[in-house]
């Protein structure tokens, strides 16, 4: 099946990522070439060159499960506006990576951060395009990428308490009592709830209003 | 200086975790054994079997900054109690992590997930026993797992963000900023705040209160 070129099409960018995807994860980040992963998928280098700008970019769209499109969802759960999406980002992203493969992806995405040659900054700038950037365009400007990344920081790390160090009992919590505990989280984020600088402007501290 | 036989103490402890630290970073968890860190150390093995358990054990030892002793820095932030403790803990964990060695040390933690043998469950029990007890300890028995877990999972988060992925803004936020933005998140936790169970059983939804 894997045998011989096809035509250009979504088709053959999906067996470029699952030749990818498997090259990646038997060899590590830096043993795999462009060349390789189009051998195994049997289609012309080129053809990945005209999909993928990049080693870098083909890992990082090797990470996400088959068939989940990151853009997509984030395009889904972010539709909603900011009401409630702390529950819909956590809820997808869980449903994303307790899929079957989930795991072998997560694998992936550290053996690439483990790589010495620094390719990996690929993966920031692809979550940033396909994900981040959709849901900062809810928030104001200024704020944004702040907690779009504190979003990040507990999103990352309830993915690998579960789904490598395996840490119970966030490993084995239903998705819906882990939605239920880190929702809030996400959504206080996204509201700046925590941010001990609003309310008021910063570094105005003389400003009084009202009773002067 | 690393040369040749040491008496038993903590020294000939510490010097073992700092060739073992360097052996696993550079070969990876797989292919370090106790008798080449021993050999590292210029020690005899049994004496790092005297000490630690097992490779994974040695491995854990070997995950904290030179210096920090988990242990010992857990039962500090826990003294105080549960007031004020998410913004202890957080301090705390950023303070280890973000001292010069503490890039290796994550990497190190790392490979040894990646490592096919699974050895690596030693790194669970082994936060467990030096820093998650004390913690749990301060929190009522039948939810003190649950509560820990999610604070690991926001901290661990952190970390990935920071040091790993290096994820602006949080790579380059100041400690003090990024205190403030996760300590309330963790407090939350502790205090089960966000627990959603309490108060009142679940899956009640038809009693009414007040108007009936």
């Amino acid at each position: 099946m894997r045998r011989g070129r096809r035509p250009a099409g979504e088709d053959t960018r999906a067996s470029i990522v699952a030749a990818a995807r498997e090259e990646f994860a038997a060899k590590g980040y830096d043993a795999v070439s462009m060349r390789g992963v189009a051998r195994a998928a049997g289609v012309d280098p080129g053809l990945i060159r005209h999909y993928f700008d990049g080693k870098g970019e083909l890992f990082a769209a090797s990470l996400v499960p088959a068939g989940a499109d990151p853009q997509a969802l984030a395009g889904r759960f972010a539709e909603g506006g900011i009401e409630g999406l702390g529950e819909r980002l956590a809820r997808t992203v869980l449903a994303v990576w307790d899929a079957p493969d989930g795991q072998v992806q997560l694998r992936l995405v550290l053996s690439g951060l483990l790589s010495a040659d620094g390719h990996v900054q690929e993966l920031p700038r692809y979550l940033q395009r396909t994900v981040f950037d959709q849901v900062a365009a809810l928030l104001p400007r200024e704020v944004a990428a702040r907690r779009v990344g504190l979003v990040a920081s507990q999103v990352l790390g309830v993915l690998v308490a579960r789904h490598l160090l395996r840490l119970e009992p966030v490993a084995s919590m239903s998705p819906d009592e882990l939605v239920r505990s880190i929702a809030p989280t996400i959504q206080r984020y996204l509201e700046g709830v925590d941010e001990g600088l609003a309310p008021g402007p910063p570094e105005e501290q003389n400003s009084s209003h009202g009773e002067y």
